[in-house]
């Protein structure tokens, strides 16, 4: 008797998951080399059109996408091309951000294909197309966290994630750079891809560098992989990264940079251990030159730099004056490179970034975060998301997320832009709420938010020039006037989420008979 | 009007996802640095009992544990002790191991504290009363990847996940190794946790050394936690970790080890960029040894080496002979200290590593796999559960998952052990099905299954000394005689499940009174 054929399995009530005797056909062995199994069996299918149809893919679904590409996408178009030469229709897009790049999807929109969006931002024509109207249900704004939150609650259902990749193996083990070769495109983190690959139902690695197993270490791990195309080419490298990010030369963002490192060594918060966010204006960047100085000068070294991460943060990790970099979006080269060859730059998750429904989320860790605005109002209020004329030409990004878990969240911005005030009454769109902004610097003067009224009183013993919100809007006005209101019709073309997933604005549509 | 204050919220039917109005009092604003919330608002409870309590645990859940921490394992027992104590029963405990140092508990399962185990395997007198009838319900036995397989599908629902590790953040970032300084323990990879963490319901990390945010890099994200516990100690470093694995000096393992090497010659797969696992027996870690100077002699460099990997493996890594290691289990220091050092040295879970859902999985990328036996049968079928006297004390590991995955699967055993003869005509307990094993090496000459005679041709041509599996049995009963056929009862204390779920053994309570 041959112990392998049981005859009977024996019924264990209490043992719910022992169901079915085994079967000696179930053991399937290769007998190939593991060279031989590359080539032959892997994830790897022969062209786009055969992974989505491979992937199940059918109308109404929800797909997703990534914007580590930036400006250098070509992965969201060549689907879209595809899919719909299939003729599949209805669909959801989730899409991490969308930018200039991806005006060919107005086309796909009014065919039918693309039924509804949800996305950080959307940047270029296809977002002017959609403040004056062009989809039927409004676009859903979400901020990086508050993407994750939903697609970690099942509340955004991923059908299928196309993800671009700089590089993958034959079984899905994929990464924002190639370690092996020169080959293919550098993107540096793949952060947000990480979430979709770990919770959509089919994922596809889309590729122009195809390298050998294993791709060690690896982004996205091939256990979250279904199929892999490999492409000519994914992106073009002068619009995923340009070089390294320059410091500015303008005076009035320098200003604004000093004044805001100034900020930060008087605010109670500049001390061994803090942990900070710049954002990537130029202001915001030169902050960190200017901060830099100070550290060094008071021997202060901060546990971590967190968010989008340039070449100014590697520069002050290198030289030892920060400890350990979490990144969930590498946006220069240098970023990328240091990502590649430091131990203790981090790839993470959009997640593990700033998903509120963690409470432990790494934004919840920041002291201080720098970010930039639009517009800003009397509330304290910030909007990055339309412009002075109403219509949709930024990204949330991880503004309101960053804002609300940061000790003290900085908004930079110049007193006025051309011939618009930036501090308002109020502003065209609510997206990160005044309770969560702290301090506004302009080159003109700060503000503080009223309910921080001890930091106030910092920023004032230290001799800076801190000002009411209003004085700072008055001051504004004086130069460049009251902005006429824009005008709108009834229509809803944008639907602005707090992180939470609560509706915290709505975004109507602009009047073009004016 | 202040726009945050939408008095309605406009009801659009296609996005259902959203549902409510934003309501200022969700922004959430924390003003403490971070270093005060590491200290004030944290995920670190202050004592186990309370973890357990937080975490929901009712009479009847699933718990689970990994066996990083092999011998020295200090947590099952103290987490078992302290549910004991509160006074939960009836639960499931889904171990990844266990070994002899969980004795104690025989008694929570005499108390009704635990009713089922599931696990790769038990040792010690645990196993020896499990054997003799202990339970009324029969322990399930899986191999590595059929218990991430059982985990993913949801077939094994844990609720609750404790997991031990050497280091923590306040946030629950967590690692088999501690960076920052030189307290607690080291286990190197938490390849088993990772995958536990990932897919429990709740999951409390208990640690001896609670370390700063961010614990980067780490093996399992915070975003994976929910509570932490510390305690004085987790475990034991001897028993956790032997200092480096050390080179047999047993003549017989020798012999059997540069047996192997050149089996690996002559077998077709040692090319250039092959893929290699050891074991951790004595002969099996030899054949490193030996097949180190046939790489060097034939300049022939692995790609990658995976699974529980020991010091052994590091050497040839770092002189350059293997390109990558993937790593579920570090077995010594020198492999942990690999891992912390290592950029290509990867921590990888038991998914990646083995799961059968997962058809890129790295055991499917393998060429070559040592592995070691208890007995091997005239069918091929291997036994690593049960010892000669049908008492369970081993464990199905990554066995039947690299068996099936490798092209080549090497068993290494001397033909006898003490008076027992490791070849039989029907093993004990069919763990790894023939079908999957491909060659037996012994002190007295190899084996090759028929279903390869292709590759016994080859050994053939190569001068090895190729028998049929039936006259190295008749050798090894020339020398010991037949054994005696244990003596069971009809009770199941065992069900042996094949890699993917099914049932291909079972193991019967054994005889006492003989």
């Amino acid at each position: 008797m041959n112990n392998i054929n049981l005859k009977e399995i024996p019924y264990i009530d209490e043992i719910g998951t022992i169901t079915e005797n085994y079967d000696s056909s179930r053991a399937i062995k290769e007998y190939k080399t593991c060279i031989e199994r590359e080539q032959q069996e892997n994830k790897v299918v022969a062209s786009l059109r055969e992974a989505i149809i491979k992937s199940g893919l059918k109308n109404g679904m929800t797909i997703s996408f990534h914007h580590h590409f930036r400006n250098g996408d070509y992965v969201i178009n060549m689907v879209m091309d595809e899919i719909a030469k299939i003729g599949i229709k209805d669909l959801t897009l989730a899409a991490s951000s969308l930018i200039d790049i991806h005006k060919p999807l107005i086309e796909h929109i009014k065919n039918g294909v693309i039924r509804r969006i949800e996305t950080s931002g959307i940047r270029g024509e296809l977002a002017e197309e959609i403040s004056k109207g062009l989809m039927d249900i409004p676009v859903v704004f979400r901020s990086h966290g508050g993407r994750a939150y939903v697609i970690e609650t099942g509340k955004l259902k991923i059908d299928v994630a196309f993800l671009g990749a700089p590089s993958c193996d034959p079984f899905g083990n994929a990464n924002g750079y190639s370690r092996g070769n020169d080959k293919g495109v550098t993107c540096g983190s793949l952060g947000y891809a990480k979430l979709d690959a770990q919770y959509a139902n089919k994922v596809v690695i889309i590729t122009d560098n195809i390298v050998s197993f294993p791709n060690a270490p690896f982004g996205i791990p091939e256990s979250d992989v279904d199929y892999i195309v490999e492409v000519e080419a994914i992106g073009d490298p002068n619009g995923i990264m340009s070089g390294a990010t320059r410091y500015t030369q303008n005076p009035k963002e320098l200003l604004i940079a000093k004044t805001a490192a100034s900020v930060i060594e008087a605010s109670g918060y500049f001390k061994e251990g803090f942990s900070i966010q710049l954002g990537t204006g130029g202001a915001s960047l030169a902050t960190a030159r200017f901060l830099r100085e100070k550290m060094l000068q008071k021997e202060i070294y901060a546990s971590f730099a967190l968010g989008g991460i340039t070449g100014q943060i590697v520069e002050l990790f290198e030289e030892g004056l920060i400890k350990r970099i979490l990144d969930v979006q590498s946006f220069d080269l240098d970023a990328a490179k240091s990502l590649k060859n430091n131990r203790f730059h981090q790839q993470i998750s959009s997640s593990y970034y700033a998903s509120p429904g963690n409470e432990g989320s790494a934004v919840n860790q920041l002291d201080i975060v720098i970010l930039s605005a639009l517009e800003v109002d009397v509330d304290f209020n910030v909007n990055v998301l339309t412009g002075s004329d109403g219509v949709i030409r930024g990204a949330i990004g991880g503004h309101s997320d960053t804002a609300a878990g940061a000790s003290i969240s900085i908004i930079t911005c110049p007193l006025t832009r051309g011939r618009i005030a930036t501090i308002v009454d109020h502003v065209n769109t609510v997206v990160t709420p005044g309770k969560t902004v702290d301090i506004v610097v302009t080159e003109q003067g700060i503000a503080v938010n009223p309910l921080r009224e001890t930091l106030k009183q910092s920023l004032i013993r230290a001799g800076l020039p801190v000002y009411s919100i209003h004085e700072l809007k008055d001051r504004g006005e004086k130069i460049v006037g009251k902005a006429e209101p824009i005008e709108y019709t009834d229509k809803i073309v944008g639907i602005v989420t707090y992180r939470d997933g609560s509706v915290i604005d709505v975004i109507r549509q602009v009047k073009t008979d004016k």
